[in-house]
């Protein structure tokens, strides 16, 4: 049984409001130093047998369809 | 100039209504082998500086403050 990581972020070029409103709020908390923030989805797919390739090119398939937006978001796949 | 992930997961003992309704929804999308799903939030902060103790110590105030609600959820910080 293998644990496999999907993060999920918001490509560079497409305005984040949520990591932007983060990074605002920072500097009035008492947070200096944080010059900016970008909020992603991060999934934990716990696979039935090992994290081979057969079994990573699925999950990248499922976090294409599925779990992430090829238009505005980019993935990345990891093994834990 | 560092970049620095925090990663905000659930506590293993919350339910995560959104991890099941995916996990429920793979099956049915033809994706088989993949037992369990949970979903979180991923953050990316930019720091001014480096990466020290010192700033990693402040994400982890960030975090801790912000970005997670500690009463149910658990995170980590790493640096990029």
């Amino acid at each position: 049984m293998a644990r496999v990581v999907v993060d999920v972020m918001l490509k560079p070029e497409i305005l984040d409001p949520q990591g932007q409103a983060i990074a605002r709020k920072l500097p009035q908390m008492g947070f200096d130093g944080v010059g900016a923030v970008r909020q992603g989805k991060r999934f934990e797919l716990e696979l039935d047998g090992p994290a081979d390739d057969e079994a990573l090119e699925r999950v990248h398939k499922i976090a294409e369809t599925l779990l992430a937006n090829p238009v505005i978001e980019n993935f990345e796949v990891r093994v834990l």
